[in-house]
């Protein structure tokens, strides 16, 4: 098994392209975000962002169903660990989660991601870590939301 | 409008502590982070996590929704910028988002939140710029979340 063949250093990839819509943004929100420009159209509009926008935690985790979603298309069942497919691990965690501009109702957000690197962990032989910048991009190119992101990814070796 | 009333530099407030049941997370996870560890009990036993554990992404939404709740009940209608509660703008987002310990099915994690200190922003005049720690704490007391985020708190003069 080859991370490279999955992860070419310094490429990126696009994941996918997701309409933020109201209700799905609300429905966001009412669990997790439950403020009035995540919540209501009207209270939006009075607020200082403009008008109802997607929570930040919204659109951070539509990222990561992107990037799933490109990598099962991508290599079958990958986190199933299925054949020669890398099999991933827990995330340590990401730094610099930056919310650059407001994902507004209706607007089209593209995610990306872009493999930085990845390298042997000495604490748990046969893993290395993988280490990505992950990426959403308004439909004017304009940067919504963009972070660095790490994946523990088990080596399975070749036969 | 006194910040210092609601945030006091320093001090770590408990927001909550919420169960992590397996619906709750085969739920987020479906939607956001399809990783068999997070949405079958048995695949999840056989993987590197040993058991199903709930999304970091879910662990860290829960926390804002334990911040927002926090915040209602100190202060009536704190998003609604209701009388001289403070009106929260947008997070330009956070930094060093750290998932120590996986959050197991059944497992509680008792959420805070640190104020660590606000500035005026000097591109947004009557706005400042608040930083604070956020941790979610397993009951054995191991961390299993922190991050250091940052909201936009507009200054509504007293009268």
């Amino acid at each position: 098994m080859n991370l490279d063949a999955y992860f070419r250093i310094g490429e990126t990839v696009t994941l996918g392209t997701h309409l933020f819509e109201a209700e799905a943004i609300k429905s966001f929100a009412r669990k997790y975000d439950p403020q009035l420009f995540h919540l209501d159209e009207e209270a939006a509009e009075r607020s200082v962002l403009g008008g109802l926008c997607a929570s930040g935690w919204h659109t951070a985790a539509v990222w990561m169903k992107y990037n799933l979603l490109q990598l099962s298309q991508a290599s079958g069942s990958v986190w199933q660990g299925a054949g020669q497919a890398p099999e991933f691990g827990p995330s340590p965690g990401f730094t610099d989660m930056k919310w650059l501009r407001p994902v507004h109702v209706g607007q089209m957000v593209t995610y990306t991601r872009t493999a930085l690197g990845h390298r042997a962990m000495a604490s748990r032989p046969g893993w290395r870590i993988l280490t990505m910048a992950g990426a959403g991009t308004l439909a004017s190119g304009d940067p919504a939301i963009t972070f660095n992101s790490a994946v523990l990814v088990k080596v399975v070796s070749s036969e």
